[in-house]
């Protein structure tokens, strides 16, 4: 197995340092790119310490979101990935972008989607007063949220306890089923049901980590 | 604690099955009555089985569904119930009934709210593509499976499992969380927090059974 990847940035990138640790460079995985949308992205400082060619999109240096992602879209071509994964990447992308690398992009979100898309997920969840949260891998598509979903897992709302202690749960859960997913992508394990493309299919049921 | 209650139901009433066999003459809970919505719903069987008072409220044999549901209240309230369980009852409720039983309804539905509400949740689930999935005890109140959540219970949706399968996990679970559900009020361990409204807060969480 092989997968080329580049992974997008906004913020702290402990999704990424979980993908630089536990797949990078491992079984024919290679983060070959990181690129963060404002250059104060802690980040890009992760990816420049793990010798991960690292880059900038900001929309405020382009003349709009579109030629921002059109330049995002060439640089990620020129890494030659073959996945893009967004990690806790806050900004919406052009449908031009989504386009361009149809099927090709992953997000990670802290919510059982369909519920709480959007920003906030988990303040969206514990005001709502569910008992059970979660967090989603799911491919991208034009919507916010709403593409296919690769792997789900679910844990029981702990009474009381404070919106910090959630997203550190949230952010445990993140670090490992988002490595996992790109780990089932690189063995090809990951893909549409051609009965209902919404539905994804693993067929490696077991796999290791 | 002590607690009369009256399930409404509309089909096979399994989960009144449930309550019978779980909570019925336990701890001073008392299934006081069991409302049909049609004739033909095994749930009143089961009902005289276990001696207890059951009527159907049929739309057809009234003017329209707010004088249904105005002879309803009125047995409600003739049975001197505490607490209503939609257990499987498959109509929506008129605002009058629900603002006259008001905080005084919950509903067992197959999912996590707030995903998938209304008919058909576990097969809107499937075709959605979720990998995780589930059942919620609720509040009812003026909107489709919008109410304050109780408790809810997730499961990993099994590969390729049938739709069949998928029923046959979600009702056992239903048949857990629903008596589960009925206990804690009976406790009076259940309230909102006058912080959310939304957020209800159980007092024993360690609650047995």
């Amino acid at each position: 197995m092989s997968l080329r990847i580049v992974v997008l940035v906004s913020g702290e990138g402990t999704n990424l340092q979980a993908l630089i640790d536990g797949v990078h460079g491992q079984g024919g995985i290679e983060i070959v790119g990181v690129a963060a949308s404002r250059p104060e992205a802690p980040g890009l400082e992760r990816a420049r310490r793990a010798e991960i060619p690292a880059a900038c999109f900001e929309i405020a240096d382009f003349a709009d979101r579109d030629a921002r992602d059109g330049a995002l879209g060439d640089w990620i071509e020129g890494q030659s990935a073959e996945l893009v994964v967004l990690a806790g990447w806050m900004q919406l992308l052009s449908r031009g972008l989504v386009e361009r690398l149809a099927g090709a992009i992953i997000n990670v979100h802290p919510a059982l989607l369909p519920a709480f898309p959007g920003l906030h997920a988990i303040e969206q969840a514990i005001a709502h007063g569910v008992k059970v949260a979660g967090v989603t891998v799911h491919f991208v598509d034009e919507g916010v949220d709403s593409g296919p979903i690769i792997l789900q897992r679910a844990f029981d709302l702990p009474y009381a306890a404070s919106v910090e202690r959630i997203e550190e749960i949230v952010h445990g859960i993140e670090h490992e089923l988002l490595p996992r997913a790109v780990r089932l992508i690189a063995k090809r394990a990951v893909r549409r049901d051609p009965k209902n493309p919404r539905v994804v299919l693993i067929e490696e049921e077991h796999e290791s980590g």
